[in-house]
């Protein structure tokens, strides 16, 4: 074992002989360190035993199923194409492997390894979370801290500063699979547009391409396809096309024959390419563990780059498999000599299990190779890195492409890094009230591991969505800087207008408020990024009594405002628990009215034509006139809420929303301070934004009286 | 059409030619009346659009998954062996095509119909309930009334008196798919023994089987079964087993061959016995619609009743079906045809999906008959009757076997009517949180359709429990009449001592409390029974306001309490809704603890090692001195709780508790009245119950005074 220390202090214990796994970049150095906690190393793996007190809440573990607080549940790191999220569903998409111990005492902890980890946090025994990693060859990052704010900040710092979109990426979305063609995706816009419902752009879904493959167009369905992103992009929407990991095996297909003669695709243990099934059929999957790999992928992104788009979304990159030849053929054998048998219940279910587990198979994952530095691993080992590398190899590829201009970037897989690279969304939920839930839960969890471009399918991917739960969902995922409605072929459509006038007019209301929200939301964002924090934290980060720790389904968004959705069918409102005295804010006609409520509990009446929130005490919310897009947003003229007890200050930042200037500074500051001085209210402004001209501000106190004032800047 | 009226008002509307389904026992009257509802008639289907107003509550379906309030889903009556209750699923068990709405006025709904009905409750339209309706003969019973209550007790009065079990039905049961010999069922039992946990017996899973063979033991793991059942029996514990619908087909088992000598199996169009697998492999269907049949079947028990067993469980009767020979002979056709094909992706998910989707198929209900009268109906056509009358024929076949003793009996799928014939419990769900909130939300609903004797399987049947988890579901079930915790091979044990020493602790305190409170709850059962009334009822059925309709995680158990459990993970409490005042139950070590709360919304503290429930404003409830078992349960000493403003009244009644005598009339009632005097309460009790010596009264009113009294008898 050897130990290191970093520069915020963080304890650092090499075990073995890790994999170089691209998750940390800061500094470490060499030095003696006593171990914290004791890993027990078996013959085929490790475990680690952490004691659980009462009293104790565990956070983090980015995008899996669970609560905020993650006891009573077993987890597991391991990229997995999960279809459904069920309440016993140990791994998703993502590896991500640090969370915080959370009691008298705070510690974090980040295990970097990239293969299978399983944690039991209090579910097999009450008082301890039980790791056990499946080698013997990892790091292990102790980080203390007073704080459990400072303690994710610190790990922040050594995974490095996150992906930031374009701002017209902090827009609302349109996606489904299943718009098949050209006129389709026209009809979705331009209903949008009919219906003045703000739209930023439309996520292609398969069905853009020819036969499933990578970098293709179909020409009979998207025809013309460049006149076609630039025209809709001039107008004001964008397109987002879809990417899989695996290539068509196809003679003649550029993309694999390239693969082949470079020699870019992942081997078998007879070093030939590796052929597993997904959409496409049999394809080869690139080996984006080799930078030349990496580098020749990237580069076909030009084919999209040069039809003018600036977004796209990589998928079934766990890489997800449906099936190999090899599992297919033992089940077809089976099914064969079965014929005509009268199979008993056990002979049956054998037989049926060969079909219905076909898909994503770790045997599969132990048989094909990558070549990591001068070593050939086997996927499995190195597993929970392979879509981490193909969103590192779309997003250098992006840079390069698009020069000094930021993209769009969305990975299914993840790692820790990879936020790095780009956003992630949830993946695949359904239309269920509790994966509403999930995706509130996930906000902090997520941010703890770096990923701040991120959020759920809204209204849910599978299964059929309704009215009502698209409207509660967006009354929450307007907050999300992701901002995707996203539903599967063969489920209802569920797009804002898709279910009746009363639903669109709501729907539409709710897409104005994030629009005005947006350069709050983009502000909140850039602090994340450049100040190591998280933009959505549960309230029992700053509040410790227990109703602040239970409170999974309320977020703080910065240090200003509180989110409160309803998250249930036929409800008109909702138990809501403010720790401290806040200012409901209610979104209506043309203004917003605010109405000071004491702490403790409440019932919250929130009907599904309502837009509302909670402004902590002391804060400022900027909000401006919503606009059809990004682009057309005007910050002309601020509107500012203020709850203001003492003082209260609120730094508006901004910058240009397309370059990489803000790595060096480039940015705009509106800063906003209201003190309270007798019966009235001192604001004091100083700002360098040159689009802000005029700031009105509506300033509640205590006592809910309501002061205006009107700031020309 | 033609028009009736029933003695309580109640109008039908029988449209075509509606088979006879054993549903309504009532009499109806032939008598003009107007149509109340228009169904409009399809080619091959019958919908009827029903009106929601906003403010509109439906309620009933049942034990369909949803909420109290059915809003925002679609429901299908066609009885499903589902083995995943999530949340899209639209069919379950059992067919209960009764419901309510409920608004400015109320309207119950009956369509008695024993094929697919489809509800759409505001979920394609905000506004309506759409019913579609597979066939144009049916019959529709329109139930008006003022109150709810009224509604339900003159639907629950035309369907006829519900089934009522022993007492010792009431008490605690374990049950286990995997308790695989006679050796392990005793270890359970000398468990519970051995930990003075309180035990009323043992359900049997199809281990004690002989190759899945109803009515057969093995000889191997159960020998002497008859010396066995008798022997636990006489020492306090019952054995429950199973039945299947399903008889093996083979040569020379003595239920197959009277079946096919008996001519009791249902037919293919062919006029053969129907073929389709199951547990045992190839199966044949008694057809349960012939009396004889019914008779012959039921008289099968006497295999078990012979042995001393006297209670049942019948399973997989919907019927479920793996599959049947040529759908499996398909898929292995087409697997083998696809040998050696590079199987594009649509070919590979056909494949796929005809080895995953071989159960159940509607296609198999439409390919074998039942002798319904005179005619030949094929399954589909009656489907949710079945298990209706497999329950039917094995609830006379025990009464006729057992003479004047009760039996348990429950059921797996169940129609409107099978309430008289036995209990059921919910299917088989999951370890999952939201399914212990689906516990709690489908007692009212399953009341409404007269099943009183029903429950969930405790900690969840399939996937792992935990020990929070058992606890937390316990803390609800112990109030619900049918209290078995079940779970599946495969998953971890989930028995009140798998979870180490403070979880079996706290899961005996709580049975502890099941037994103390099991006088209350028998006299509540009964008096559902005899009053034709629910027994849990959501706070919206007495009280309007908004947080009433909401509050569907509380339940009123009769008129005298409120049990308000907590149904999340990491909770150490919950948000509460009193509509009114109310005392705050807690049992404690050796006495209970009540606090007036007052109306409103509170923050319950209810941690893991409490049990706690509301005692409503003027109500009495009665505890008893905990034992092991029904057997040991003295009513001697009657403790009584009360919260008394004004006075407040209960009649505990009791009966014999294993015969049917009740049905003449023969029971015992202790009727307690107490009266505000002054500073001081008036205790009037008039007692025909020779059981009871003494009461124990702790008295408090609205400001926390507490009175004990004591009365002997």
């Amino acid at each position: 074992m050897k130990t290191f220390i970093m520069d915020n202090g963080i304890k650092v214990f090499q075990y073995g002989n890790p994999v170089e796994t691209d998750a940390v970049k800061g500094k470490k150095i060499r030095k003696d360190v006593a171990e914290v906690v004791k890993p027990f190393f078996n013959e085929e793996n490790c475990t680690i035993d952490l004691n659980l007190k009462k009293e104790d809440v565990v956070y983090g573990f980015g995008g899996n199923l669970g609560g905020i607080n993650k006891r009573g549940r077993i987890y597991e790191s391991y990229c997995t194409d999960e279809p459904s999220h069920t309440e016993e569903k140990k791994a998703l998409y993502g590896a991500h492997n640090f969370f915080i111990i959370s009691g008298e005492t705070n510690c974090g902890y980040f295990i970097d390894y990239p293969s299978r980890i399983t944690y039991d946090v209090g579910f097999s025994n009450l008082d301890s979370l039980n790791i056990s990693i499946s080698g013997h060859d990892f790091t292990l990052y102790i980080i203390e801290g007073e704080k459990i704010e400072t303690i994710i900040s610190n790990f922040l710092k050594i995974i490095g500063k996150a992906y930031v979109p374009p701002k017209w990426g902090f827009g609302y979305f349109q996606s489904r699979w299943g718009y098949k063609n050209k006129k389709e995706v026209l009809e979705v816009r331009n209903t949008f547009v009919e219906n003045k419902i703000p739209l930023e752009g439309i996520y292609l879904d398969l069905d853009y391409m020819e036969d499933f493959k990578d970098f293709s167009i179909s020409n009979e369905r998207f025809d013309c396809f460049k006149e076609f992103v630039n025209q809709l992009k001039k107008e004001g929407t964008y397109l987002i096309p879809i990417i899989d990991a695996g290539v068509k095996v196809e003679k003649g297909y550029d993309v694999y024959e390239e693969g082949i003669s470079g020699d870019h695709f992942c081997k078998n243990k007879e070093g030939n390419p590796y052929t597993a099934a997904v959409w496409p059929g049999q394809v080869h999957f690139p080996d984006f563990f080799k930078e030349d790999t990496q580098k020749w992928f990237g580069e076909k992104y030009k084919l999209l780059t040069d039809s003018g788009i600036e977004g796209v979304w990589n998928d079934m990159n766990e890489p997800a498999i449906f099936y190999d030849e090899q599992s297919l053929d033992e089940a077809i054998d089976l099914a064969t000599e079965s014929k005509g048998k009268n199979l008993n219940v056990f002979s049956f279910f054998d037989l049926k299990d060969k079909f219905c587990n076909l898909a994503n198979r770790e045997e599969y994952y132990r048989s094909f190779y990558h070549q990591v530095g001068d070593e050939l691993k086997s996927n499995h080992e190195v597993h929970n890195l392979y879509g981490h590398y193909m969103t590192k190899s779309a997003s250098l590829g992006l840079s390069s492409l698009l020069n000094d201009k930021r993209f769009v970037l969305i990975s299914r897989a993840s790692s820790i890094g990879t936020h790095r690279y780009g956003g992630i969304w949830t993946g695949d939920n359904c239309s269920f009230w509790s994966h509403l839930e999930q995706n509130i839960k996930n906000m902090p969890s997520l941010n703890m591991c770096g990923f701040f471009y991120t959020g759920a399918d809204t209204g849910g991917f599978g299964n059929d969505c309704y009215g009502e739960m698209l409207v509660r969902w967006m009354q929450f995922s307007v907050f999300t800087p992701l901002l995707r409605n996203h539903s599967a072929i063969g489920c209802v459509n569920q797009e804002p207008y898709a279910f009746g006038d009363k639903i669109m007019e709501t729907s539409k209301k709710l897409i104005e408020a994030r629009y005005s929200l947006l350069p709050f939301i983009y502000s909140e964002y850039m602090k994340s990024v450049n100040q190591y924090k998280v933009m959505f934290k549960p309230l029992s980060f700053e509040f410790s009594d227990q109703l602040s720790k239970q409170a999974e389904d309320q977020l703080f968004l910065g240090n200003e405002i509180m989110i409160a959705p309803v998250c249930k069918a036929n409800h008109e409102g909702r138990f809501v628990y403010l720790p401290e005295k806040m200012a409901e804010v209610s979104f209506g006609k043309d203004c917003e009215s605010l109405q000071i409520k004491n702490s403790g509990i409440h019932y919250l009446d929130y009907g599904l034509e309502d837009f509302k929130f909670f402004l902590r005490k002391n804060s400022i919310v900027p909000l401006v006139t919503p606009s059809m897009n990004v682009k057309q947003l005007s910050q002309e003229k601020l509107k500012v809420l203020a709850y203001v007890e003492s003082k209260a200050e609120y730094n508006l930042y901004d910058d240009d929303g397309v370059s990489y200037q803000y790595l060096q500074g480039k940015s705009f500051s509106t800063n906003i301070k209201i003190t309270r001085n007798k019966g009235d209210f001192k604001v004091e402004v100083s700002n360098t934004n040159p689009s802000i001209k005029e700031i009105d501000l509506t300033i509640i106190d205590e006592s809910n009286n309501v002061k205006l004032k009107k700031i020309k800047l």
